[in-house]
């Protein structure tokens, strides 16, 4: 059902704002290539597709039904496809155990009893399933990547996957499947935990969690897949009013707080806060080798920056050792001076320093063998100045953002020590569009070459020890 | 000498990119309407201004000096400007303690003799004097905002006020004074303070230090501060590799962190850990009256981000309370059904509620005498896919960020209930421009109206919870 040659969507207007048209759109301009079936009992056309009067009269066959009926005709609905031998359903309609009225519980109970007669549900009220390689998407769609990768996320929310899915596009986060389940009325954490445990295109597991269905099986499964794959929790409801608000949201009962965070860790899964944090933690995993980082080197972003990572780096247990003097040495007679330091932090003092220069750093800094990894600090933004000082020249035109990307992955990759690159953006007024635009096409250049980039020196310190931190957990286990 | 009428510039050469012609250009640029002189023994002309041979040369009167001459001819200079009468100096030139050489050590303890002279000294190795209102500027300028405003920053590091001056220009954070004074030979972080104090213009201070001069003179005046204006410092150098960074940045010898820690705590300060603490924290004290916040609302957004935030709000001892079964009567006819929640967080379901329903529900929630203050969550790029179906409409063009500018301020005004936007930036690849710059407009009129923007919901809670406490321990001490 995550990779269906057919699809029947149920609930489709000709005309209008609802789901179901809206989710019809979305999958068509993504560029899915199977079978698109839209039902109505109305009938007519909708973007160029025969509205079929039921799933039964579709003359092709289904292998996923989407739902957007209102509540009480979806059990219906399903049994419409579960006739037609779909594998499974997904229910994008609200209404049902999350309003917590009988007649809403009542509803959840006959689509549950439906799933134990052969068929898959995912949901009700939620977003559904977005899985690049096949161009399912997420309601409200419709411009996610097409490219796929390591990263699968479960979530028991709807918004969290679409909020993630756009971030990952230009963040270089990468998706093997997202499922939105919603109220997971059949299909929900453990099962998909387990699916992607064994799914060989997903390398990291990414979950938005507020309640668990059998908190006993979860955890044991759990245990399981971080053996072979990070796992990534977001756990929403831990507070009083966190837990009320997930029973509105998803119908959840969450449990205490510590024992949550005592489970996950002891489980080596690791926890996340909010969306920042899934995407900081989602992109170092793809990124960078599974190591255990300690000793780090910081190049550029000024004086300050670099004594808070250092602050920063020793609030995680890590370190940003000085540099023996014959690297220093070596790295000296790159910097301008005075004014810049090449102990580590290394201060370049300038925010010009060009990209062949940049390499040489990273090169001699790498075989100091107190560092494992290196963090590079640009503050872009500064060739602006030097644009406005050469008439005709945009901001884009000067700033060497394709070398810049040659020197970090040559160094990286000659190095065998990963680099990260820091790029703040702290010039976002409206006429600075112009540093934007250059500034994203600097992280989109960078990823493409596999140097992960983060806005601010502390997320990126962060992601590194969560990597080192799921590695020595991972050894003392073994 | 932060709102001088004459300005001389010690160290302008008529060509090149040094620093003296940089902080010249950069100054004129900005507007600065008083006079401004540039110096150098070759003479010549630069940027339509005439190359005074001396400052003694200088037919009019002098009440600031900047000073960009290579550190051993910076004595002689200051000494010019202490002939000419100037209230003082600020000395742009590196190559002083910092370098931890003898000739740098002996150096600057002439410029600090010189500063006993009766002249006052800013530096050296620093970037000198931010005044909106004058005009002056810091290197490198120079597209710093002229809006006063009621910030004052006194930093050890010249790239972090750099910096901040630009994330402030967008984020609406407007300042009376910057000065970054670098190694501090004369003028720094103490008398700083003090002079901030009686500054009628100053009402809240930030702080970037890495050492200190005399601790138990800047605690005592620090304690003094507090009791009148909140002061946020962020403390470079709490660790061993940290303290080592700040050695070659300021020479500043830096202490341990715990001590650091509870004495600012004791002082009523708030610690900040990078820029963007200090940003969030001096934006939270510009904008918000000054009170304990508990209860808060949260509407918009999404389920998983109302959890979050109810998690997240519990950390910090501050509470998202269920609403009155009334007031939810009163906001579930403006949510659209089902997928909504009227308890708070408030779940709009729908990225599209108008702008009139908003203010609506802000008014409604304010009833509650549970809630201090109220946050709202908007996606706002969602309204990108509906402007996709809108032929010749923009994304600009069709959400109404001007009625809910309006409408924010305006359930603020009516309710005396501060109102918080959070405007996360999901999308932010190259082709979603036309987002960023909608998004950036909501902000510059929201922050207009004085409604404080913040694109994390956690970074607005913590904000708020430093107001909370700040006001709290100044309750308990009076």
């Amino acid at each position: 059902m995550f990779e269906p040659s057919g699809v029947a969507i149920v609930g489709v207007s000709a005309e209008g704002m609802g789901f179901g048209r809206g989710i019809l759109l979305a999958i068509q301009q993504m560029g899915y290539a199977g079978g698109l079936y839209p039902v109505n009992p109305k009938g007519g056309t909708v973007a160029g597709l025969q509205i079929y009067e039921s799933v039964a009269s579709i003359p092709h066959t289904i292998d996923l039904g989407i739902i957007a009926v209102p509540a009480p005709h979806v059990p219906a609905a399903i049994e419409q496809c579960l006739y037609k031998g779909a594998a499974g359903v997904e229910i994008l309609s609200a209404g049902f155990r999350e309003t917590d009225t009988p007649a809403g519980i009542d509803l959840e109970k006959k689509v549950r009893g439906l799933a134990q007669g052969g068929i898959r549900v995912v949901g009700p009220n939620c977003f559904g399933i977005y899985n690049p390689r096949t161009g399912l998407t997420l309601l409200p769609g419709p411009d996610l990547s097409r490219e796929p990768g390591p990263v699968a996320f479960i979530s028991q929310s709807g918004g969290m996957p679409v909020d993630f899915a756009h971030v990952g596009k230009w963040r270089g986060i990468r998706f093997s499947t997202m499922v939105s389940f919603g109220n997971g009325a059949d299909l929900r954490e453990t099962e998909l935990l387990d699916y992607f445990l064994h799914d060989a295109e997903t390398g990291v597991i990414a979950m938005y969690i507020e309640g668990l269905d059998d908190g006993r099986r979860f955890f044991s499964i759990l245990k399981q897949v971080t053996a072979r794959k990070p796992v990534i929790i977001c756990k929403g409801g831990m507070s009083e009013s966190g837990m009320r608000a997930a029973m509105s949201h998803t119908a959840s009962i969450a449990g205490a707080s510590e024992v949550w965070k005592a489970v996950i860790r002891q489980c080596n899964a690791v926890l996340a806060t909010d969306l920042n944090d899934i995407c900081n933690y989602s992109l170092a995993f793809s990124m960078l080798p599974r190591a255990r980082y300690r000793g780090i080197s910081l190049i550029g972003g000024g004086g300050a920056i670099g004594v808070a990572a250092a602050d920063m780096a020793a609030e995680y247990g890590m370190l940003i050792p000085e540099l023996d003097p014959e690297i220093q040495q070596e790295i000296n007679p790159l910097l301008p001076q005075p004014g810049s330091s090449a102990k580590n932090p290394v201060d370049v003092a300038n925010p010009f320093v060009p990209p062949a220069n940049l390499q040489k750093i990273l090169v001699a800094t790498a075989r100091s063998r107190d560092v494992d990894i290196q963090i590079v600090v640009q503050l872009l933004y500064h060739y602006k100045s030097l644009s406005i000082q050469m008439p005709g020249r945009t901001v884009m035109d000067i700033t060497p953002i394709h070398d810049f990307a040659e020197a970090f992955s040559s160094a990286a990759a000659s190095t065998g020590k990963p680099v990260i690159v820091v790029l703040p953006e702290y010039k976002q007024e409206i006429e600075a569009l112009d540093i934007a635009e250059m500034i994203r096409t600097a992280r989109k250049l960078y990823t493409e070459k596999g140097i992960p980039v983060y806005s601010d020196v502390k997320e990126a310190l962060r992601s590194i020890n969560v990597i080192s931190n799921y590695q020595s957990r991972l050894l003392t286990r073994d």
